[in-house]
């Protein structure tokens, strides 16, 4: 998997591709930059007149719920509908799902138009699409649930890939499914590290077919990009740079040495 | 009171207090992450339809009018009639208010129609809502009127416990004022420094009935915060992160040694 | 050239303007604590009951289509009639234009209905917005074309003064174009680096009748301070933050001994 993942990685790097958000006001400027630092380029663009023409010109889609109005429902389903057209790979991150009627509908809606390529949440949001019981206070997971359970229910409710992060994370499909250890507790405050994932995921996904080897190799590096700016930086305020700083200077060596991956057994 | 002040600290630490922010566009991120720092969760979303349910599960609501517009000021109102039906305290920061008309007619709307628990603003701003005579340049309090003939007047107009924030701080109701000495002048080079104290202020509104004794602590907690953050950070660029860091690492010692805090005379 | 544009920085830092931004989500943060850093005061308001009010209390207005939607576009008309009525400077920046036909249309609309006194923007953005070829992905452009033919070719078409940035900026209007040679390429890998350079422009147009003055004045701070930064900081996040402070920081000497300007013959 390391040869892999490194493969993927040197592709992102070459290749810049250009990834549009449709995602939440808070995080905007600090996805634009992490996206920057991976060596990609972001768009963020989300007026209904012009998204499918912002969408048709990039490699992948990223859909974020995380302040969302009926605009940018609308702006989705359009930008979506082209990305499908296209085959253009949308990731979807469903930031407080669960928190609303509004936002559980609009999820719904995403699902049931649109053919998403991947999902990337906490557990508490993953597991309230999949229709199990969870628990979250705001946008935020109360608690690590059994993680490796609650991949395997969800995974086969949703027959989608995902990425599900927490203190450990995971990344399944259908057949396979993959644990990660890496990453630090600081990302838990920054605003923003889990919507920044989401679109590194895309950006990884652009350039490789299998969902669960981009997802993979995104989740890698992010991670490792977070445990090399905990080693400099140990408060939030600097770790936010820090990071961004990892994004961009991260080598091969350090997924090698650092990289702490399982394969989880499908139940 | 700086007893009082350090317990409500450990309380608003212990509680991780979830805060629903409908702020301006410009200082999301950075009152998130200021949030985070402190040990509080953020939550920013301002959709009509989801606002009231986003309240309803909150420990208290801040209403921003930095970039306000008519659809943001329906949502301020949908939310704080849920806040109040709920007993949720409501910090109001009136930001830019004398700029305009549509800001000076908002806030009356949000004063009028809404039980509000503290007003957080500079001396321009609050001057204005209680009809008195101030001077502003966008959203800047161009000088410092004299702090204290204000303060006595303002909190007596308006019948709100008010933080009237400048070189020097005010924290006051019908009974006491407070005068705090502590901060930075690079706070004024911060963007959205006020509303993220704005925010904090709500946090530690959220776990004290007292809103002076919360005010005073929420204040003290930022000013000193600013004070060690300007210790090491003498530039605005470093100063933004390091308040960061300093609102996560701040404690009861910082408090005890630095506060500068003394009872004004009601006239 | 060096004395006025040592000349202009000092009027700016003296009179503090304060600069009305109706401009994108993604960097509207970065664009207020950069005018911030560098002394001036920023407003950001788009609600189209307000920006008239607004941009009449301010000394320059920028518009920026970095993220617009129709609500935006229609503000930036009000706000633009409002700054044409009271002789306040406008500076255009065409983030984008050339990526949808909305942003084509809005641009036109802008130059058309308004009197634009500057306009800021990659080689991309201008060639487009000139009727030339051009070529880029998402809002950045791919390559630097030939700028010297494109200066000469652009400025001619538009008649309206542009700051033309890239590896080399050039700043030209009817008469005269100036070709500066500071900066870092690290600015590329900070989002909105460009729409803080065209809110900063903004701040020295109005302080001074030249526009190629001032826009040179602006450009050469913008772009040594970000040489310094770049001394200190070599990876994009501590660059970010090192920039903001070198805003701050600038002094005369850096200017005296790191300008390099070129006069570029008109053809």
């Amino acid at each position: 998997m390391k040869q892999s993942i490194n493969e993927v990685i040197n592709v992102v790097k070459q290749k810049q591709p250009l990834i549009h958000n449709i995602t939440n006001q808070v995080v905007m400027n600090f996805t634009a930059n992490g996206l920057y630092a991976l060596g990609a380029l972001p768009i963020m663009a989300h007026e209904r007149r012009e998204v499918a023409e912002i969408t048709a010109q990039s490699d992948a889609l990223v859909l974020n719920i995380g302040t969302l109005t009926e605009e940018l429902l609308d702006a989705m389903i359009i930008a979506g509908h082209e990305a499908n057209k296209k085959s253009i790979p949308i990731v979807f991150d469903p930031v407080g799902v669960a928190a609303t009627k509004f936002r559980t509908q609009a999820a719904r809606q995403i699902l049931s138009e649109l053919k998403v390529s991947l999902i990337r949440g906490n557990a508490a949001e993953i597991s309230h699409l999949a229709g199990l019981k969870s628990s979250m206070r705001g946008v935020d997971a109360t608690a690590q649930s059994n993680g490796e359970m609650t991949i395997n229910q969800v995974v086969k409710k949703l027959n989608i890939p995902i990425v599900m992060t927490g203190k450990t994370d995971f990344i399944a499909d259908q057949s396979s499914i993959f644990k990660l250890s890496n990453g630090s507790s600081l990302l838990t405050k920054v605003t923003g590290a889990g919507c920044l994932l989401s679109s590194i995921v895309a950006a990884f996904l652009s350039v490789n077919q299998s969902e669960i080897i981009s997802a993979t190799a995104a989740v890698s590096y992010f991670t490792i990009a977070a445990e090399k700016a905990a080693k400099t930086a140990t408060s939030p305020g600097q770790f936010q740079i820090a990071l961004l700083d990892a994004l961009s200077e991260l080598k091969e060596a350090d997924i090698n040495e650092r990289l702490q991956i399982e394969k989880v057994s499908v139940s």
